[in-house]
């Protein structure tokens, strides 16, 4: 299934080797320019809302010895990254990592394993072309999906057509390490309801709020993988779907909403193709705690700290997010999804769900 | 799905209430006793070689103020249970603690999870019911299958007919929290590899291992969730098929090896249910490090202590286990399962893995 997003993968890489080719017959040090990618070359993105590199840049040169072997690297694995793409093959960053110990030069080989996957990063930045068109495949693997959605994966062993409700088992549709090989054929879904916990998950499946509310369910697993960023991404793009984020009410809760909506200081480059601007938060919000007196544990020193982080973050500056901020910095507490249950196992999909979606228009 | 599985761990429940009633009636003060659950009680069933309780027991009584609290907590959760089961419904064990908060009587509370988790323990072993046909659902969630592989899921939703590389996307089939809603209908799978990590999962899927040596591959995603080792076992069990383990060559995957065959201490009322122990290692092996001069890290000082740990644990009191723990003590070295990869992607589906299962003498 070598496509033609392949094809274009690997002619910008090939670019990125031609021009060192070019510097050279120009009489030029060999060098590679890449954005600064520190924290203080990340901007919000005022129209698109989400995190991009600013205008500094950096330049890698093989003026010295340390640059030189940077550059002889990046040549070696621009090589097997070409290679794997004509062979349709793919590979994950550890395999990279390993793999170049069977590299001729013994000058090309990692030290260790961040240094092929800061590699990586750039080659993703400077070729404009993402990790997953490269075939790199991640560690982590992506979350599952249940919910009112027909669609279409394109595998190594031929298409599979599946139901994310009457083709799947209760544990859902496993997203796959490229979501970009799904099709969405058809879809009665009204909205898309990101779960941060596999036991809330578990809630609204058991309860039915899947079929009952037309939710598409992706789970998150704590903090999203590219894969699950990606495939939420898309199904609010394609198909007009408003997107809500459900975890538990404390600040690093707040931070998976963030990486779902705006981006990763991390992964700044790769916002278009991961975030989703138009993400709205469903909940647990402190003013829940207060108004269904949920139980609760007490904010710890790394909480509030964390949350005064968020006061002063750009993505969590509006009205809504220091209201809630500075409430929950008042009340000092924490409270988690499954916190819902005490007041009955019935009470997240009858009650708090359904009038959340009202408030904020969706149901 | 209300089934002859539920009514009789209804049954099983309600037995121990009555129980209590029957010393109430008798003029004794009610209690409950249970196999007492310190490492000093655990030993190896030489027949089964799997982890049971040894003959202590202690004895929860109504006495003292104390133990009349944590009888009265079990009897609510006893009430719980047995209406969960009743209605059809199932619950996390957070969920239950939160839930707990809306019980009438304050002094059945639990005051943190750890309480309700151990009373659900508690119950599991008294009452010889699992957790799961409590309806009890992990917060982790099981792992996936890939593999020559037809099952059929009960579901709430009706039966699903799955084929586990016909009818999923590349992710494979999701392995439900309760693995014993699944019925094997039939299969062409002549062993089971189950695999430590993600991206070895992936290769071997990439490559069509399970395709052409007949493999089902279970993925355990590191320390394996009770599903993962639920199904697994059953799969052994019922399709009389060899189960081999493959994981990282490092004490802390030795144990994920010992989890699978052999049981844990923390759930040694669970081995027969969950522990395989015809379960065979098949790698990465330290002599693996030696012969084919795989990349490596050095052991620190916690993996030494580990790595000696097991010398002295009865489940790796083997030839073979006790010779390649001492060498890898003598070299110093561990290795990761995708440093396979420093001799070229296939090498582990073209050479590894076939040259170890015909050492082992299943293919």
């Amino acid at each position: 299934m070598s496509t033609d997003t392949d094809a274009t993968a690997r002619a910008q890489l090939i670019d990125l080797a031609a021009q060192f080719y070019d510097q050279f017959e120009l009489g030029e040090i060999p060098h590679m320019e890449l954005p600064t990618r520190s924290k203080t070359n990340i901007e919000l993105d005022e129209e698109a809302n989400v995190w991009v590199y600013g205008d500094r840049t950096s330049t890698r040169s093989a003026n010295s010895v340390r640059g030189a072997r940077k550059l002889l690297k990046a040549v070696y694995t621009i090589e097997f990254l070409a290679d794997q793409l004509e062979q349709d093959r793919s590979s994950t960053l550890r395999e990279l990592y390993y793999l170049s110990e069977s590299w001729d030069n013994k000058e090309a080989q990692f030290n260790d394993q961040d240094e092929s996957n800061q590699l990586i990063e750039d080659l993703e930045i400077v070729s404009e072309v993402t990790r997953e068109d490269f075939h790199m495949r991640p560690e982590e693997s992506g979350a599952t999906i249940m919910g009112p959605l027909f669609l279409r994966e394109q595998t190594r062993r031929g298409d599979r057509e599946i139901h994310c409700q009457e083709d799947v088992g209760e544990g859902g549709y496993q997203i796959p390490n490229n979501p970009d090989t799904i099709e969405f054929l058809s879809s009665d879904a009204e909205f898309i309801l990101c779960v941060e916990t596999g036991g809330m998950r578990d809630r609204l499946v058991e309860n039915g709020f899947d079929d009952d509310y037309g939710a598409l369910v992706v789970h998150l697993k704590g903090q999203p993988a590219r894969a699950t960023r990606r495939i939420t991404k898309r199904l609010h793009d394609e198909l007009e779907l408003p997107v809500t984020v459900f975890t538990d009410a404390d600040p690093w809760s707040y931070r998976i909403f963030g990486s779902v909506a705006y981006g990763s200081i991390k992964s700044a480059h790769l916002s278009e193709y991961l975030a989703t601007p138009q993400a709205q938060f469903i909940g647990i919000q402190p003013s829940d705690i207060v108004e269904y007196d949920l139980p609760t544990d007490p904010l710890t020193d790394s909480d509030i700290n964390a949350l005064e982080n968020e006061l002063t973050d750009p993505r969590f500056q509006t009205d809504y997010w220091e209201e809630q901020i500075e409430l929950q910095l008042d009340i000092g507490k924490k409270a988690e999804q499954q916190a819902l249950a005490a007041r009955g196992l019935d009470f997240v999909t009858d009650t708090y769900l359904p009038e959340r979606l009202e408030e904020m228009g969706i149901f």
